[in-house]
């Protein structure tokens, strides 16, 4: 159920960066897709990834086809990977060997990691979370609090290379917080211009 | 590529309103699931309806199924019609015969039609917008000013039966006011709140 490889690199430029977005079985559909539209409105090199190679029926019943698959994406260099909410989604993050591993490799490498809704326990798991000033769903870290975790609940939340955020509501948000962090100030307001968000 | 007519009203309460979302290749896919989405929280009796039999590539390059075809959701019957925008999805929607058909006949039911983006050009094409107090993404209607319309740049606009809104950064509000209008205020409430929409 894959696309083509030519189709997850059109509509972008060669220096942009390079964001892996896991799609799991149950992930929240409306963080998923705010998440993958902006970062492709901002030339970003978006490569969806399911865990399994079948469709992913999102939490509220959209269906999706994801690029790849998170073990075909494993050798892939990425700048930035990005981690949609909702359950079970966000536990099947949590449980994946492959999302895991990938989480540790590019925390290794200095490179972005993000997650929100109930998606941070993912990045805690993976212990990118400790000693970290990060929020999530209200209640979704509960089982999950890592060692000296500072927990907010801020919208968004930025400490070093680890962003997080809370549900749908802060969605986009995030996701132009994400454009800035990689792609600068101006990427952010060119993105955000046209969506039309109200002044009020 | 259509899910089981099962599938369709899984999650919904027998008395909730019957909401068809046309998804048209070249949709706007982050408001079409931010719709879908905050419906089916509401738990509004939500079916997408390709225009044809295949996957639909949003203009952002997600891959989305739909629940079914238009050609197979005419003979359904729906308290609301609602349109993503994004082109070249909106122009399909103007274009399509059973798009207009169902369109026209909701209105002549009394039953709610809405679109945002650039998709109230097609309720223009239907007639739906003549003397109507409507918005759209700013320009999609140069060439389809409807006869006696008030065009106004709010970011939701509600005249009788017919909701209009201006694009994905208003796609959130767009739909909460539909749950408003066809379930009431508390529910609007009850799917709003636990978005965790930042307050400020």
């Amino acid at each position: 159920m894959a696309k083509s490889d030519t189709q997850i690199s059109s509509n972008t430029i060669d220096s942009a960066p390079a964001v892996l977005i896991p799609l799991a079985q149950g992930c929240e559909e409306l963080e998923a897709v705010t998440i993958t539209d902006l970062l492709a409105r901002a030339g970003f090199k978006v490569v969806t990834a399911g865990l399994d190679d079948q469709p992913v029926k999102a939490s509220r019943g959209m269906v999706l086809i994801p690029d790849t698959t998170m073990e075909k994406a494993m050798p892939i260099s990425f700048d930035l990977m990005v981690m949609p909410g909702g359950l079970p989604g966000a536990d099947h993050l949590r449980d994946n060997e492959f999302v895991q591993k990938k989480l540790k490799q590019l925390a290794a490498e200095n490179k972005y990691t993000a997650a929100i809704c109930a998606a941070p326990m993912a990045l805690a798991t993976a212990g990118l979370l400790d000693n970290k000033k990060a929020t999530s769903y209200p209640g979704s870290m509960d089982n999950y609090m890592p060692i000296g975790i500072d927990y907010v609940d801020d919208p968004v939340v930025v400490d070093g290379k680890v962003v997080t955020s809370r549900g749908p509501g802060t969605a986009m948000d995030f996701a132009l917080t994400l454009i800035e962090l990689l792609a600068g100030k101006e990427k952010r307001n060119e993105v955000e211009g046209p969506l039309l968000r109200p002044t009020k």
